[in-house]
């Protein structure tokens, strides 16, 4: 272990989830403790905010705020999208780090985010390894798609399959209150990876959950898909609850939600939006000629921080802390990853990963946890998903509300 | 008062909401508490369970479960949409119900549910007067569009509004995490009143809300709501929320979700769905050619007892009991209303209502708590909804879901 002294920078990136902050407050919170730190910057918008030197000192932040961020949903300090170039193409972006990074003294830079912000880190590391600037980087893994390799699982995707089980046991009781068939489609996340769509299996589990199941681990057969709406409604007087994947795909690997294209116009001429849901409903309505309710978990899958696993919340919290504190036993170069530890009891030990396996691969869900007919997940599944959604997240409320962090030098919300 | 010794049947009925169960068990548990009620039955799929026959006895249910209703979302006996003829013009369905509360013995009847149901127990009452069979009747109010004459407020509505204003500051969040323009649109329940929609204003209270607010009660201009979004749009760095009731009309009455008729067709000539939200994203994405997210709180808005107000479960359980005893202190003909007792502190007192003034009326937002502006709701508003989405209702959880009431004589579920 060396001692290196010097400041700590954090950014946020990509989608933001439910307990996106957790991890923030555990990078902030840590920091704060650690003599060798000199100050604790979160940078606005992630990259963009260093790029553009828009860095907020979390050191004048109130503590107490900073306790708030672990249930506070999205990105606090914003986020981006944004993809560096390889250095040897164009080194500007590279040399504004560099500068950015000299002048406030960044020693540690953690950076949270999915498979491209793993590939950012690396890239700035290497970058600043070649011109002997030392700093120690360390990803913090954050996706409510659950599609990174080298961890057992995601923070985010616990608090967001949480959300998705306990809602589908809401829609199930809601959908059959009348004895009139009907076809439920919802839709929910994940665009390569099934794993979001899967916890409706969750549901299931509690004997409450959706019929059908469609990841986009397999091919996605309108006709096949509509010989299972048949099947169930034979067998269930006509109700249906089906739950897709936003990212299922045809025979011809074409997108269902694409099906949906600049010919959708309604009789103003005006584009229709929507995605496989709708597309689907359509369809269904059409082919079937029976009721049909697309429904869409839109971005409150991944912000409804009201029903937050207290599991995920305290592992996104964590795996903030223990960046933290891997980088300063002399650690850089890598994202922290959850191991499950095996036997009858659900626990997970930190371990560190090498930035190259996350930044350029996604996990999906086994095909074999998949049931062939479409009817749901295995219990393999089962016993990976349940633990991941454990315990109620509280949080403080205030006029019936909920009472979300409130940081004074943030401007990166939109109205300031 | 005068003591009438037969027995109790109440049923559900319109539109589920997250608490109406809690309704069922203050009707159940009240009624098995008293020597005169020789039984209680729960009519399956309401007025159809009736002329069915379909019967449960709630004798047989265990008390432990019966208290779980209250936290267990939408109708569990099942609801009906069934419009009873006037008895002057077909008596079939009169005479019918009249058979089975004579071989059942049925002195007590409830029925839970709207201005319709209201009206159901209108007409039932008179039919019975009319051949001297003595039943005491009481409406007990239920919906989440809070639309009901002479009473302050409707169960159901609370939670509902509690859902709107929660999810709504969690898109608030994040929706704001891009520094890109993005305008969303959030389209919410109400189809002539706009209550629902006007609680997002609660998370304008804290902050965190839609910038403009559309309710049925004025008419909606497309050509307005353009105007007003560029003007939000350039005060907010391209970033836009709104929230609009699904019932906006325009100038010549045209509900603006059917504007998205049948002409609105795929690449695949397949129908497309979706609500007036839909239909203004394609109208903003065409005109403003800005990144638009249209997004439907769906059924969830109804059914979320994950995060009902506690204010409103223990009212919706009050509204059930308090008919009861209504019922057996020799009331007849009656809703059970809420009077807002007047004073600093929220207050209410249960009242009696004629159902002939809640059977033939619509209580719509009054026009002057509508900021003209479409930006909000004033704090009248505000003053009175914030009461009535206070206290988090607490729910049982197993595995880290809810734990449901699990009813053992109910058929009245789809796949039974």
């Amino acid at each position: 272990m060396s001692a290196l002294k010097g400041a700590v920078l954090f950014g946020q990136s990509g989608g933001p989830t439910s307990v996106i902050n957790a991890s923030a407050a555990g990078v902030f919170l840590e920091a704060l403790k650690h003599e060798e730190i000199t100050a604790v910057y979160g940078a606005e918008h992630g990259i963009k905010g260093i790029l553009e030197e828009k860095l907020v000192d979390i050191g004048q932040e109130d503590r107490h705020e900073l306790e708030l961020l672990k249930s506070t949903p999205s990105s606090a300090l914003g986020s981006v999208r944004y993809k560096l170039k390889k250095a040897e193409e164009n080194e500007t972006d590279y040399k504004r780090i560099l500068e950015v990074f000299t002048k406030y003294n960044i020693r540690y830079f953690f950076y949270n985010g999915g498979n491209d912000s793993m590939d950012t880190c690396n890239k700035i590391s290497k970058y600043l390894q070649s011109k002997n600037y030392e700093c120690r980087i360390i990803g913090v893994p954050k996706t409510v798609d659950n599609d990174l390799m080298g961890t057992d699982h995601c923070p985010g995707y616990g608090s967001a399959a949480k959300y998705v089980a306990t809602t589908m046991m809401e829609l199930y009781l809601d959908t059959h209150v009348y004895n009139t068939p009907m076809v439920t489609v919802v839709e929910i996340m994940g665009r390569n990876a099934g794993w979001l769509a899967a916890a409706a299996a969750l549901a299931n589990y509690k004997g409450l959950g959706p019929d059908l199941i469609y990841l986009p681990e397999r091919v996605f057969s309108v006709e096949g898909f509509l010989e299972d709406i048949k099947r169930v409604a034979a067998r269930k007087n006509g109700k249906v609850l089906a739950a897709i994947s936003e990212g299922i795909k045809d025979e011809r690997g074409r997108y269902i939600s694409e099906y949906n294209s600049d010919l959708a116009r309604d009789s103003f001429g005006h584009a229709q939006l929507g995605g496989a849901a709708a597309v689907l409903g359509g369809i269904i309505s059409d082919q079937l000629n029976v009721k049909v309710r697309p429904i869409e978990f839109s971005l409150m899958q991944r912000c409804a921080a009201h029903i937050a696993s207290a599991t995920d919340r305290e592992e996104a919290f964590m795996a903030g802390a223990m960046a933290v504190r891997y980088a300063l036993a002399g650690n850089t170069d890598k994202m922290v990853g959850f191991a499950r530890v095996a036997g009858p009891k659900y626990k997970i030990e930190y371990q560190l990963v090498d930035l190259a396996v996350t930044a350029n691969a996604e996990k999906k869900v086994p095909l074999a946890w998949i049931n062939p007919d479409n009817s749901g997940l295995t219990d393999d599944f089962i016993a990976y998903a349940l633990p991941l959604i454990q315990g109620e997240g509280e949080y403080p409320t205030e006029d019936g509300l909920p009472r979300f962090a409130r940081l004074k030098k943030i401007r990166a919300k939109g109205d300031k």
